[in-house]
């Protein structure tokens, strides 16, 4: 047992230094490693296989609600990033500029795309000539590029993966709904794949997306108490249309001009999986995205018939459809359970001479490491069972979470002293709607705007701030 | 039947302007669309659903053979590039230098990866220590830039889309292996999936990968008797690992270096499946990799129970897990022919109210154009049976043209009279292996070397241009 010993003391306590501890699991779980390029990381295979869950599962919730893929260029020429003026200013100071190919210097210089909104528009205005072209329901899987001065693995990089989906619509209304369709996807998503319970609100004002006539969000609370934005839905009414000239022929033989949408997910999902599941032997994987779902673990192996029976479950499981790993590397039981507890693995099986003479096993779950025996007879019924356990398992633990630790706040000093006794959490506090008192509030109690919650229980008729009539509940926090 | 007409007479024919004939199949069966961006192109829906699929298949053949995604950052910086003294020398030329992030001048030059075999070597020399940690059989998916100067649709872009796959091993003889094996994945993958044959052989010095101790490729020879390279496998042998100082402790405790390889196929597979099975009608798909593999078309659809019955058909299929659709619009039935058609849907169903009194249906196969009554009874056999016949039948004629078009030719001016009075194709002629010959070949003929091919079989003793001894059999040709 003391190889065992080492892996776990490897990683820094959470309570200790959370920052630390996420970092050491990125790097001991392998999900990702560093390079020369600042700022940009290497996704291992570990860490790219649960994106590639991730896409999987996405992927198809996209095209069940009638979207399909496209691709559109990488880069973007100046002139065209400038045509909408507030999508220029919100992402012109953060891109990287392409001035030459090859030895010849670029007549405009082309950035490389920090969203596509540019792209897409440029592209209906050569495809959607009448209403019969509408809508059309896109999605792109690419990675884009956002000049970052501080980075943190999957957080926040100079370059990440992410989905963005491009909607154009006949109406207003349907451009509505889809944004709000987009968000219910997303919120179904954390909730039943990665097991993370996530609040839906509006951004206020001065937090949405630059270009956006309305964004709305999920927030999902980490550990830590800290808020982390897991997906956006933008609704852009017909702005983007009217500088960009997309315009349609209407049944009526009317030239008007189409609603557009869009919203992504990005790599943080997995910074959001790590820091709402794990703990301090390491990953803890939501059973839906987890590149192993269980792994066999032969104990006294040299011993005959052990590899040869672990060898049929494995088989045996992996005809059901599971992702099954059996390790018969040489390593000891005790460096495999942590080397498997480091990487999240959801569902362990030990199999050794004794309970082969028992006709069972042993199967223990990674997020509350109990131990449970199993009729060998039972296997695949068993499997299944616990993998749906440890699913609402987690789910439950991290709601039980994000409900400890929101606090509803009817004035500035309870905020503050919230925030000193408790720690770090969605605070629920009235708003006037007024971006001083928005200000205000960050300034005075360290925490901002979230959200404003589609569940908009009152707590007071009075601004947490100015005192004036509220108009809003909002959710406040501290972000990553 | 005026629509259907004025559809199939939108097309340039093949015949009188081929490159024309080629980007008209782009445009009309929506595969691409341009953009302000020079070089770079919007892959529409429908060309995206190809790539899903080809990407879909040789994933799965990429994962069998031991192989693991993963995924590096887009930019590589210049020094880095530099590295590798034939590698930069071979693409410093034409990639794509980010130069500022937002406002600020970078310190180093950042390009965007024109392939990454300097960013896989820098991974490498982090994580390979001992023999324990090779092989390491990577792959990813992504899109890379290369400034060219004149552009075309899936054939040259500025952007494109590929997988590259980057392995380390601990000796020479398991890295040729690996080689090897990739060559031979794309060639069963380029005949079982996109029933297009293909030559398989070594290239000579000069045409060789910048960096690569050989390079293999595989050739496929497109309707206009031109050459296709569809995918290319280096073996490096342990040049990179020298310049990246990439070493490991073997099993005598020695420091060796390892051997590498990489190997490539890109969006390019969808111009070879244009120019290899496309007519004058439109594309014709593969059934492996076609968006959708039989279409539904109703006849006479305002009659009772037709549309009914249309979808009871597609349901039956869609339930063995083919790619189905039924086109119940208003157009007429002669235009949806000509527009599937032209998309090259493998399969059509036609079913109207004679059919049904009959318990039958119209199947229609695009290759070839065959009409055949099936019992209704017998759909779904008979469909799956009709698309193995399909990919069967336009793998034969396409490797009946390569056939047809490939020429034994024993000196210079007998390649002359075959290109002048056969037109092009693949001419194989015996070669010294002296570069000066090979320049003066493709100079006096017009023809360059696309590779040696594997078979050897002998034309003469001596070298077409110099008369010298042979070494080498060559397959010459010009390429795409």
């Amino acid at each position: 047992m003391a190889k065992e010993k080492k892996m776990v003391t490897a990683i820094t306590s959470m309570d200790e230094d959370f920052a630390q501890w996420y970092t050491d699991i990125c790097k001991k779980a392998e999900l990702v490693e560093y390079t020369s390029v600042k700022g940009c990381m290497v996704i291992r295979p570990y860490g790219y296989a649960i994106w590639e869950n991730i896409q999987h599962i996405l992927d198809n919730m996209f095209k069940a609600t009638g979207h399909e893929n496209v691709c559109m260029p990488m880069f973007i020429p100046e002139g065209l990033l400038q045509k909408e003026k507030d999508h220029v200013e919100g992402f012109a100071p953060e891109v990287a500029w392409v001035t030459h190919g090859g030895n010849e210097k670029l007549e405009e210089r082309l950035c490389v795309r920090p969203t596509s909104e540019t792209l897409f528009c440029e592209h209906y205005a050569n495809i959607v000539h009448s209403y019969r072209d509408l809508p059309k329901l896109y999605n792109q899987w690419v990675s884009v590029v956002r000049w970052e001065k501080t980075t943190r693995p999957f957080l926040r990089s100079r370059e990440f993966l992410w989905q963005e989906g491009h909607t154009i619509h006949a109406t207003a209304e349907e451009a509505i709904e889809e944004t709000e369709r987009m968000l219910n996807v997303y919120t179904d998503f954390c909730e039943k794949a990665l097991a993370m319970p996530v609040l839906k609100g509006k951004k206020t004002e001065s937090d949405k997306f630059a270009g956006a006539v309305s964004t709305y969000a999920i927030e999902a609370l980490m550990h830590d108490g800290k808020a982390l934005q897991a997906g956006t839905s933008h609704y852009f009414g017909d702005g983007f249309a009217k500088a960009f000239d997309i315009q349609y022929t209407d049944k009526d033989n009317k030239r008007v001009y189409p609603h557009q949408t869009s919203w992504g997910v990005t790599t943080r999902l997995i910074g959001a999986i790590i820091m709402t599941h794990g703990d301090n032997n390491g990953l803890v994987l939501p059973p839906a995205v987890a590149p192993v779902q269980a792994v066999i673990i032969p104990i006294a192996q040299h011993k005959e018939g052990v590899l040869e029976k672990a060898e049929e479950l494995r088989k045996r499981l992996a005809e059901t459809g599971l992702r099954i790993k059996l390790d018969d590397s040489e390593n000891s039981p005790g460096w495999k359970f942590s080397e498997y507890e480091m990487k999240g693995v959801p569902v362990r099986i030990e199999i050794g001479p004794k309970d082969i003479e028992n006709n069972q096993c042993v199967i223990v779950t990674r997020h509350n490491g109990e131990k449970t025996f199993v009729s060998l007879d039972e296997l695949e019924k068993a499997v299944a069972e616990k993998l749906r356990e440890v699913h609402d398992g987690m789910y439950a633990k991290a709601l039980e979470n994000q409900n400890n630790r929101t606090y509803d706040c009817k004035t500035l000093d309870e905020i503050k002293t919230t925030l000193k006794e408790k720690g770090d959490g969605f605070i629920m506090a009235m708003w006037c709607g007024d971006e001083a008192c928005e200000d205000s509030v960050k300034e005075q109690t360290g925490v901002g705007s979230r959200c404003i919650p589609f569940d908009q229980t009152s707590i007071s008729d009075v601004c947490v701030c100015c005192g004036k009539p509220a108009k809003h509940k909002v959710c406040w926090g501290i972000a990553y």
